[in-house]
């Protein structure tokens, strides 16, 4: 349920609303920052909703009140009927211009990540991905560098000035990578922790959450309202390819779950071609294919040496390579009235 | 196993070749209409292949005798480099053009048919399609018009111009469907009714082959074999949504199945993202994602009415969405160097 | 819709209503063999359910008129709430019993096949499996003897005394089948054939339907619908595993189907473990479910010489591990309160 | 890698070993508790394997060097090919009893907690299931009663005599939960939550490890490797059903990964027929096909008043159902041979 409040409503008015919906035994949350104010009224409101309704309709201040009948409420359009726009830095997720973060799947070497954090730059990418914490199906495979990579991040940031993104996969270590990283992300296997999605949810980062190989896009949406419930609006989501029967690729992208994902939520929305293919020769027709159905960004892995990458390699780009794929993607973007 | 004969291979030598491959117990098969004769070996080789490649190698005219690995032969781009095209009538299905079919899901009312033709030309489709056998999931549902149809379909084409596909679901109407259509279609639930297949492999109709919503990229290209083991290669494939867990849209399109059936196969290959999404809502994305990944036709249901359609109306775009698509269609075309 | 009839309603009241029904539109089906008559009214009926309730409600020898809200109407338990039994020569499916057809993926050699016919009988099987006409993934794979194996198949039938199970895979090659099989099969890639379907179900042979790998539960009841509803109400379900993203075996066994089956419908629902699991490994542990979770049959791969057999020998169990399971079986079977 | 000392082999042999392990780079681990001395050798040996089985085969003490080609090492049954039992309190996993661990979802009450417990130790549940913390698909669901939860098992446990089974969700509670928990459940939906398993991985309590929804076999094995490579060697593995196209049931049991995991691994195999169908009616016949199939135990929700249970009532059996199964339950386990 949300509260729509008069646009000459009083900030007492506003507050009475609120402290009325904790009386009554449910959260308020107010979408901040935008002209209008409108209260969501968080909770299991359904059996109740009648009264409800008329409940604070008659309350001053109040415009009207609505139900939203998606399961996700923050997360929906209903509630938000324009598309958010994430700001890192001075970058801009969501609005017109599509925003490329790419870079290796683990941070291995300064020296190597500068260098692709330089190239994937002069091609047009925004964002520098690259992970510390990695989340590994095997014990004994390499488990990332952990908060040495986080520093080579930082200063390779700094160095070449894009803003980071970088996965953070324990509850623990939320507060050492928000001290590095621009973007939490939340990896795919991870979007039903919800003790982690609440730790991110409390915390001033954008989160970056991927969507699990099974989770239907309700899921998805579910997941993101874990974050948001807590107060952090900030998160982009990313389809990252779900597991289905076919085996030729290592994930099927859910080409579909674009056009879905936009009309159901004002969250921006982006693509990991390089996961949702498993193969850096699928990679260019997933990634024009994504910008053509709508996606507001990609994520994209670039290593200069993928035969020696310690994870992911068969599924980076290198970097001549992924300057080839930023000048059709430019091309595609102008063809649906975007920028790139 | 292929024979890769030499350029100026005489008829005599490639016709002994073919008959050595016969008195060895297997199937010769000669792509026609190629400059350099290549003879497709098709059988169960693998157990002697050391001892036919010498055999075969030997003979004379015989440049290079070379194994397929894959498990398609004629399908395989091993076998025949270029990409291969199709032809109907003046329509070309394959080349750098980027050929749209579209139509209602099933024919009703010839007034309507022409109606639709009509519209749908002027906005630049090349093939109509349409139902006249419908395979249903329920006996109670609407099983299509039959001869009916087909006549309706026929006096249509001829009015408007455009070259019909519609679908065959038994062996027995292949005759009938023939003597009216341009295109046979087999429909995805029919992709491995291998009798079927045999049926169409021996005709004159090129065939437009779905794909089943359980199979894999891989069960498609055998599909695609046996219609070509019988000798008809103009097979165009068809991916239209498979099977997965996310009910969000009817079927999930496997958009990454385009760059991997373009490094696997030379036949052309389309999108049908009507019955991919079972959306009209979701239709426009999805065809744009798949021009932009490289297909080389597009499926789309167009209903002047779809509310009272008598399948699939919830698919089906109306005329005018349609040709706001193929404006926006051709400018994602152009954006991947082919023309719409 | 159905409508029950009085316990001493008159044929010529039945008769009257069976005119009514098709007077309006619909189709009228008579259960057969039942001491009180039910009427199935079949044809898209819920537009006018209001109506027709009450048209026919009024009629002499109307007892009552109910909906049927599944999709499948003959094949529901709310039409036939006793389970239906189906008799092949002397042998029971469906009853208390729990009946196991055993034999090769398929007839290879008559020696062999009566060696296995023999061997499975002493163990308890009640019908011969054995496939004349094979659906091959590829084209080059072995296709089966055709009708050579067809009368292999009856010839060891006389002589062991077990009625036969072979596949039909052409609505032309029916007649033939029919001559000499005691129930026909439709393969789980022909499930949705409805060609076939439809031409089975206006047959005299009992059928065993298999469940196609991406077929829902619904969607195989709809299949059994097609035959029912051409007259042929001797159908046998056959869960034979469905496609998923789980690669350790072939298939995954949908052991949920069984209880799901018995609420849904009264037809008799068997379990083929060999092509469930693909490996004769598996067999004995899931033939075991299947009888613990309510399986009124078996069908299993049966081969003397697996490693030699044509198709499928990675799945065929030796007759002496057969009869072992058989041994497992029985004591399952007691377990449950039925009998093998 | 495996390292097999000789049966004589002294406590100074076994430690050069393992200290050599070291030096070259690897992580050795001892199964405790055999008569012959198994190391494992732990790390990425793949690339140095020929030189390693030289090196330690010349070693003092050293029996035999093996490799074991599975992903999964300490969970291989070639490393321990004898089935693992789990000792909690007096009750044994993996024995030739099946264990039946029953309860309520969540805890909610704890007068209804212990009428549940006292009934289902009546029926013969050898334990106590029930969660404090839910992992919930939408924030604004009931999320467990948390410590006060906690508490409420465990003077259930005290007064009942039932080890309890509960489950955490986050590292920061592993501690919390282990005071008071006899088995540690992790649950679907973080079965890759690597750094929750790592924790629980070097901690003291027994884990009941549940398959996610989207794991193949291979993912469960190795996030039990995760926990075993920790040191702790009691890991319970759980299949509880997984993510299909089929939606009859609320998931699909794969009732094939139990001859599978019985393969692969030693470790015992719990069912959780409950949330692998999600419904009530379908639990009898997929406990009686698990304990079939040769689980070594079941998990089963058991609620005195499913509607009014905060989560998961239309799975939940009631005692009296519950006592009917087990009595089912204990005549199929004594067809296959074993008791419950």
């Amino acid at each position: 349920m949300i509260i729509i409040m008069d646009l000459d409503a009083t900030p007492d008015e506003i507050r009475e609303v609120e402290q009325e919906i904790e009386r009554v035994g449910f959260r308020p949350f107010m979408n901040p920052g935008v002209e209008r104010k409108v209260i969501a009224v968080l909770g299991e409101v359904d059996a109740h909703k009648a009264d409800l309704i008329e409940h604070f309709s008659n309350m001053p201040g109040v415009a009207r009140v609505d139900l939203i009948s998606d399961l996700w409420k923050l997360a929906s359009r209903s509630y938000h009927p324009e598309g958010s726009i994430v700001k890192v830095r001075d970058v801009i997720i969501g609005g017109n211009e599509i925003t490329v973060a790419a870079g290796p799947c683990s941070v291995e070497d300064e020296g190597h990540l500068l260098e692709i954090a330089e190239a994937i730059k002069q091609s047009g990418a925004k964002i520098l991905r690259g992970g510390a914490f990695k989340p590994r199906t095997s014990p004994y495979s390499f488990q990332g560098l952990g908060e040495k990579g986080l520093k080579m991040l930082a200063r390779v940031r700094d160095k070449v000035g894009l803003p980071i993104v970088t996965e953070v996969i324990d509850t623990h270590d939320v507060r050492l990578v928000t001290d590095y990283a621009d973007i939490l992300q939340i990896g795919a296997r991870n979007m039903q922790n919800f003790a982690l999605l609440k730790k991110v949810g409390s915390g001033v980062r954008p989160v970056l959450l991927k969507r699990g190989p099974a989770a239907k896009v309700k899921d998805l949406l579910m997941s993101a309202e874990y974050i948001m419930a807590e107060g952090n609006q900030n998160v982009i989501l990313c389809e990252r390819g779900i597991t289905t029967f076919e085996d030729s690729t290592r994930n099927t992208t859910d080409i579909n779950a674009l056009p879905v994902l936009k009309r159901w939520t004002h969250l921006p929305v982006m693509v990991d071609p390089s996961h949702a293919t498993g193969d850096w020769r699928m990679v260019g027709a997933v990634a024009r294919a994504a910008v053509a159905a709508g996606a507001d960004g990609l994520l994209i892995e670039v290593h200069n040496d993928p035969p020696h990458a310690k994870s992911d390699g068969p599924q980076s780009l290198k970097p001549e390579k992924f300057a080839a794929l930023m000048n059709q993607l430019r091309r595609i973007a102008e063809a649906v009235d975007r920028k790139l």
